[in-house]
């Protein structure tokens, strides 16, 4: 059996080991060997605890509007080193253009960056280098089917070792808004640090473990200079954002303020500082496809203070840069640290003066 | 207690019973008469199960980019009798399109339909006179946000007796692609016709009920004529399109063949028809706020034959026309019941001849 069973409840080993009773280790310890083994080639490169799909005439990526066969995934995919994911198609175009910047990277004259995924009408996709932004929608439902899918795609594209960040927005639990928060443990509504899943009609769950060395070191990139906090905290993950979060201003509200700030103080309690809607299966996923993954989120507002969220929208739009700009100082240290960065920046850019170009096109629009 | 509670089953008894226990009544059967009393103000304007929202200052409807000082919510949506949801905005965009043509409703010269909730990046939603079509993304918990804030929309609007309908794809269980189902009762992985919610830490089921009449009306207006079925059947909801659904083509398998089939024929046996991943948050919301409503989706493919949708692009288009028809011909009959479609009809439209005003259209591009 895997070692992943021991770490689930007893109530589900019975469906889990039925499920997954091949594996030949019996020691958790081994864990992280054992998933290493089994999710990558000796080349690093990402293989899938999944024999059919090597076996399939050709791999629809439905929700990504990619195939195997119709596409040369290999050619488009195979240099992403970074997957970055957050909830909206916009903020993950934001983060792509930001990356462009920050990494230096220059597209040919006369392109811009297109929505891969455009034709799925469901998530957007933009590529810049080594970085993927995706959006993943709203909820661990959605999150799950860009989860298989992002994980093919990496296997088809023979990419390296490539590391998973969700960038999101979160409720703070006694912490401010405006406040950077990395994952240490993703929790569900229960407080169990798992995924629960529903397969063939049998309850399992799989741990949701992240990276906890990937945790420190983008915690070590928080700069004292930073007008804000970066900490390291617990995540309550839940399946809705009014009830599910213990909101009073939902359609529905059956429990008094009291029932609310006792349940609150509760997750604080035990070590939980902020509340989304996808780390569980984010971090279960990435955990058992062996990829390295972490979560950076930014607290929107103190939910021991409210509800709403009342920010003007200049200052949250500042907010949500935060989590980009952290993200982004890992992946310029990883590409430097590699020597990655200075072959991107190598490229010769379009504009030579930026205050020349400004002139330029305002004297081209006068003659509009 | 609250009728509701004896359609849950005994483990999630004292939850339910504590969240809940304000409500006088006793019995099963009064179960509806029940819901519609604390749901309906006498006049049929919606009545929210949360006193809190009377008593905010203002309430923002984040996920739509609306909010109930900012806008006037009872001018702009007063009006609405139908809400129908699907999962992409592109669908959404499409279906209102569609319904302005078939409800003959006409906007004034110069004008185009508007996405209003375009600046909340998350839901899309366009208004055609009484018919709004809005975007629900993927899976229930996106679904559940969305739910809370059309109901509340409903009510700060003053909408009247509001009926709600999905509109969605599925698997079909032994039923060929192409074929439109309409749920009878929508049932979760564990198939218990309800959904199970987790509020401040509590499980709680509140039953998945949709409007059997309202299935039946929506039957009754299929065609003969029509090249394809119209069915009734039970609906399974899941919370993942991979393994939650018995595919043996995700990132992950851990069953077999075998498995899978076995799984899927016990489906059918117990009168499952189609799978999706919205059907119980769907039936359950609408339930509790005491709103009719149905859910109409087409098959994509027949899971008893395989995993993988196949169908070419052309023809999965003309596939989720058919909801949007059926859909269509009820709005029009209960507004035509009501003298609406006439007065709808009545507005003079711009487009006198479509042959010279496609001859202009020519012409003018020629002197470009």
């Amino acid at each position: 059996m895997p070692p992943t069973i021991t770490d689930n409840q007893s109530h589900d080993f019975k469906a889990h080991y039925e499920l997954a009773h091949r594996s030949p280790l019996q020691d958790d310890e081994t864990d992280d060997a054992y998933v290493h083994k089994i999710t990558r080639y000796s080349d690093g490169t990402v293989k899938l605890r999944n024999s059919n799909i090597e076996l399939m005439d050709q791999d629809i990526l439905y929700h990504l509007a990619l195939g195997s066969e119709s596409h040369d995934l290999h050619e488009m995919f195979g240099d992403v080193k970074f997957v970055c994911m957050g909830g909206t198609p916009k903020r993950m175009e934001n983060f792509a253009h930001f990356m462009m910047n920050e990494i230096g990277y220059k597209l040919p004259a006369g392109t811009q960056l297109q929505d891969i995924s455009a034709y799925s009408y469901r998530y957007s996709m933009y590529k810049v280098g080594p970085v993927l932004c995706v959006s993943h929608g709203m909820g661990t439902p959605s999150v799950s089917i860009l989860m298989h899918e992002m994980i093919k795609l990496m296997y088809h594209a023979k990419c390296k070792d490539p590391v998973f960040i969700r960038i999101g927005t979160c409720g703070g639990v006694g912490v401010e808004g405006g406040t950077v928060i990395i994952t240490e443990d993703a929790l569900d509504g229960q407080l169990r640090n798992s995924h629960e899943f529903t397969i063939l009609g049998e309850t399992i769950h799989r741990p949701a473990k992240l990276d906890k060395k990937l945790a420190r070191e983008l915690k070590s990139l928080a700069s004292a200079d930073d007008p804000y906090d970066t900490i390291i905290g617990k995540t309550l993950c839940t399946n809705d954002f009014y009830e599910g979060q213990g909101r009073l201003d939902g359609a529905f509200c059956e429990f008094s303020e009291n029932d609310k700030m006792a349940y609150l103080e509760k997750l604080r309690d035990n070590g939980v500082v902020n509340i989304e809607m996808e780390s569980t299966i984010f971090a279960a996923l990435t955990h058992h496809a062996g990829i390295k993954a972490a979560v950076v989120c930014v607290a929107l507002l103190n939910r021991l203070n409210g509800d709403q969220v009342n920010a003007p929208k200049e200052v949250m739009h500042e907010w949500q840069q935060r989590p980009q700009i952290l993200v982004a100082r890992y992946i310029r240290k990883v590409l430097s640290q590699h020597g990655q960065l200075k072959s991107l920046f190598g490229h010769q850019g379009s504009i030579k003066s930026p205050r020349r170009f400004k002139l330029v096109q305002q004297e081209s629009q006068a003659h509009e």
